[in-house]
């Protein structure tokens, strides 16, 4: 793929000083190609995505988590049905996380989203996820530098143990804007049709912007691994926004190499009766 | 639709004295539609799949469990994945339930059923289900009518409870021939591309293919409700099955009436800063 080097230069490095506010909210894609253009190049990523999960399931030796963070309003949900819409629903496993339930809350916080990662063969989308915990703690200040630095390495050793298990995983930040946020949120005020989805604790987050920036910076930077790599992706405009969480996915499933379909020469002239 | 009647005519009433050996296995559609014909109905009603789906998410009060059963090499995966490929996945949830492990064994036969029902504003499929324990065992010879019958009391029981608590149950049993399955056994034998799907146990299943028969007629006949119906999707053409099955679901589907995403009039003129 040409866009290799597009795709990673939105790839955070290890242990990299990473400050979001100056990473895009916004880029213009090589070619400058028109919305019809990125439509149907999202078409053939999405039966691409689906072709490797068919192969990858007749084996069931890998797995791929697909994990999705951003602001309110990034666009977590959009993104999860844009590229997975056309996964066999046999093979795929998408899991949101909200607000922990106060069972959820008596185990540690890895333990709710150990339960929902994709078993082999399969791809799994974490709508928010694990990292929810320590940066809502550290955004509105309830945890030190010390406490923060703990939980992300509990998550990076976490992570790593996944993928030494069969699991890769990739991380895409949906990235936006100040001033995009507001406009999302207004529109889901200004459209009844958008109401279900206001939530008025958008707007008290909302207040703790800054200090979200920086602690997603902390967290991406702590977590950016070799095996558990994270990507900022520029979502102010939608339909880039999915084209490139595409062609991450198509380009992490690649990189799996999935052998072909076990064959299995003891069938050799077997007849059913 | 006009096809309500074709469809009304696969259902097993409730309580019928039914014979699955004297249903049809393949049947001519109406007008006898084309390959393509019937490739273009089945993408319009996935994309109606998907739209009520999409409604049905905004509130969150109903939802939607479709049991697939049918023998070995009936189809329940590929159908799974004609019918269900195009729904969002964060709205949908589909489980496949093996021979249980030494765990699931521990609980009651409907534990792990109940473990992957679908959440209220989700679709979730069953490729097959709690249905399996009493017909393997019935089939088998393993248990007399009396625990056959409290086995099929005990599921209506369950299936009634969810459907009282908003969960709409629709069950589709795909119905292949004796000759039908043996050419799909076989194929999955002399062609190296589906020897991971081959299974010997199935070739020993297969001796009991009367009994299965007898035990799923007792089992859909006292388990075919109002609420939870059964129907007999003739399932030796593969398009045509997929069809039914579709055209099923959306007819379930347009029966729970979702309404509008709900509006909330406290949200005028709130400005976002």
């Amino acid at each position: 793929m040409a866009t290799l080097t597009e795709l990673d230069r939105l790839r955070v490095d290890e242990g990299e000083n990473l400050d979001l506010t100056h990473r895009a909210t916004q880029i213009d894609l090589p070619g400058d190609p028109s919305k019809d253009q990125i439509e149907a190049e999202l078409d053939s990523l999405r039966q691409r995505i689906g072709e490797i999960q068919d192969l990858m399931f007749t084996r069931r030796e890998q797995a791929l988590l697909v994990i999705l963070q951003g602001m309110d309003s990034a666009g977590k949900d959009s993104t999860t049905k844009a590229v997975f819409t056309g996964v066999n629903p046999l093979g795929m496993h998408a899991a949101s996380f909200s607000v922990p339930t106060p069972q959820e809350r008596r185990h540690d916080f890895l333990w709710r989203a150990h339960a929902q990662v994709p078993p082999l063969g399969c791809i799994g989308v974490f709508n928010r996820s694990h990292y929810e915990e320590p940066v809502i703690r550290r955004a509105h200040g309830e945890i030190k530098n010390g406490e923060m630095k703990r939980y992300l390495r509990q998550i990076a050793d976490f992570e790593q143990m996944l993928a030494e298990s069969g699991t890769a995983v990739l991380k895409c930040f949906l990235h936006i804007g100040h001033d995009e946020q507001r406009e999302r949120l207004q529109e889901r005020i200004d459209n009844p049709l958008k109401h279900w989805k206001f939530d008025p604790s958008d707007l008290q987050e909302r207040q703790y912007w800054d200090a979200y920036q920086a602690a997603y910076s902390q967290a991406l930077a702590a977590t950016s691994t070799a095996q558990a790599p994270w990507y900022v992706v520029p979502a102010d405009r939608k339909p880039v926004r999915n084209l490139i969480v595409a062609r991450l996915v198509v380009q992490a499933l690649e990189a799996l190499k999935a052998p072909p379909p076990e064959r299995k020469p003891e069938l050799a002239r077997l007849k059913v009766v």
